[in-house]
């Protein structure tokens, strides 16, 4: 499928191979449940760090940094972030990292230590990579992960959204048929909701800021950059690394508001301009996401992005996605390639795709 | 990605390999500009019948029969259907056809004898063929299609709607950025939308009515499954094969109504029951599909069916989408188990999919 201009392009990038860092990441999110009546005792957080550590070994990646409130304990990964809270596990892995290989052993820990013996719902999601043929087994196709998927889930249904031959973004979830009569899911009883913003061709002069050699600490990149801005009252763990790259979690403050318990953001950052990519993550709740995307877009100037926005029945956030349905274009700087909405059980998922005006 | 099931399913299958016939169509929708002021006398019904003849050859199908008013040329084919109007062209073919192989020549023969220099929009798409195995290139895979349709189309974009790892549907449209300062589309001008129905696991009592063994000949089988009674005021072009399988075009009377003027409808049978397949399409408008819905599955009773809508800013039918976004059930017998819309520059489209209740 590669016309000649890509051929070339490829080849031209294979001889730098050694510099190149895939910046998107798989992500998997998973809500367990359990069948037993004492499910308040049931939480992840039960999973003693040493297990988790064996657990991210698997995944090719180490925590480097963590962070908690009552809700949700935030780790900083070599390779991007993870997300434990009583019944919700989020694992955000960037590079050559392969977390479907360690959702076997993790539905044993959530057994084992958290008495959770269901997947009442689960996600995997990630952008097109840049260079796939640089990925390991079983990420180097979608429809490698889908395999491995469907051996674990008799009920996963895999999506394509955007255009499957230019930027597009893959998911993996849970659909099972309506009359499989199963218990009603608690996470019908509570509002979720997800922003996500996937962003490549990012200004130059604002990826700099997240070098050692502009900046000597995150400290300091995160106030440079705006990026304790984009959603106040959120305790920030935040690292630099060596000699570029920035990684970083938010959590909110402890009886910041009601509405922020259990709130996370995260950050991910790829300054390098051959391959630049920049990830936001939010679960805030918002009748509107317009000013989060406005100022994460201010922020980071992206040449393109992605935007998905899941939410439940009961998110205040779910008229959002009408939104995006209007915006052919944002701040007078972003034309909508794409936009593309679809149900599921639980959830309502829009994903829209934006490029910058040619200059 | 096969499981063990679908191993020896398919092991199974190859025996009988001589037996199968994928009904599955590749269905291609062009329509044609020009620039030319004199775009009043550009018509596709100047290409003379010889040189369709000839390009179905490359297609590999043949004209078997046709029918015709003031405003579609509908011909039934050894493998489905082609519709030449003004400045629409559709070719439907099933079976193992390759109509990709056809374009380049097309795009000659629309430029010589009907005046049209350019493609204004182009819709190729399909469902997931049954045994993709025994199809020929280019037509193996999607990307194989999307491939050589990328070499034709810089402003090409491909989609999968629906789970990829079941039932889906592809689809390749243009899909070029607002800037590029294009003459506004003639097909913005005139309401235009397509309705389809592609249904699997059909009811073999129903099926049988499509076989010499039943029927006599074609007017038997139309009038005794009710399909005359689907649209009324058509003009009915079908025809029964032997020893089994049934095409029908209607095309509107001339001046049956105002509204029906150019429409046309298309359904295709394969009535073998171990890959029994049904495609039912029209461009009828309507306030509502529910109705034709609903009698095109009281008529050939599927197990399974996709749904898809298109319609642009100007089609009478552009709020059936809401329609299908609020049918989670339809007639209490089939559930649906995905829903997806997408917008393009000039049409949105709705895809849902649906499965009867398990008895």
């Amino acid at each position: 499928m590669a016309s000649d201009e890509t051929m070339s392009e490829l080849s031209q990038m294979s001889d730098d191979a050694d510099q190149f860092f895939e910046g998107v990441e798989k992500l998997l999110e998973i809500w367990f449940a359990t069948h037993d009546a004492n499910e308040k005792n049931s939480d992840l957080r039960k999973i003693p760090r040493s297990k988790l550590e064996s657990l991210l070994k698997i995944v090719r990646c180490e925590i480097i940094s963590s962070v908690k409130n009552d809700h949700i304990d935030a780790y900083v990964l070599s390779e991007s972030s993870m997300f434990v809270s009583k019944r919700r596990f989020i694992l955000k892995t960037c590079g050559t990292t392969t977390p479907l290989l360690c959702l076997q052993p993790l539905l044993l820990l959530a057994e084992q230590y958290a008495g959770f013996t269901e997947v009442e719902d689960l996600f995997y999601s990630r952008k097109n990579y840049k260079r796939p043929d640089l990925q390991v087994t079983p990420h180097q196709h979608f429809d490698q992960e889908v395999a491995l998927l469907d051996t674990l889930f008799p009920d996963g249904a895999a999506y394509c959204l955007g255009a499957v031959n230019r930027d597009c973004w893959y998911l993996y979830t849970l659909n099972p048929l309506p009359q499989h009569n199963r218990r009603p899911m608690l996470s019908t009883n509570e509002g979720d909701q997800t922003l996500e913003i996937l962003m490549t061709d990012l200004d130059p002069e604002i990826m700099a800021i997240f070098t050692k050699e502009e900046c000597l600490n995150a400290t300091e990149a995160t106030k440079k950059a705006g990026i304790d801005k984009i959603i106040p009252n959120m305790t920030i763990d935040d690292f630099l690394f060596e000699p570029c790259g920035y990684s970083m979690n938010g959590v909110s403050k402890n009886n910041s508001h009601e509405v922020l318990d259990g709130c996370y953001m995260t950050i991910h950052i790829t300054p390098e301009q051959e391959f630049s990519y920049v990830s936001f993550e939010t679960n805030v709740p918002a009748s509107s996401y317009k000013e989060i995307i406005g100022k994460v877009l201010d922020t980071f100037k992206p040449g393109k992005f992605t935007v998905t926005v899941f939410t439940n029945q009961l998110s205040p956030t779910k008229d959002t996605s009408k939104e995006l349905l209007c915006r052919t274009q944002i701040g007078n700087k972003w034309n909508r390639r794409d936009v593309q909405q679809i149900s599921f059980k639980n959830y309502d998922l829009t994903y829209a795709f934006y490029t910058k005006f040619p200059s």
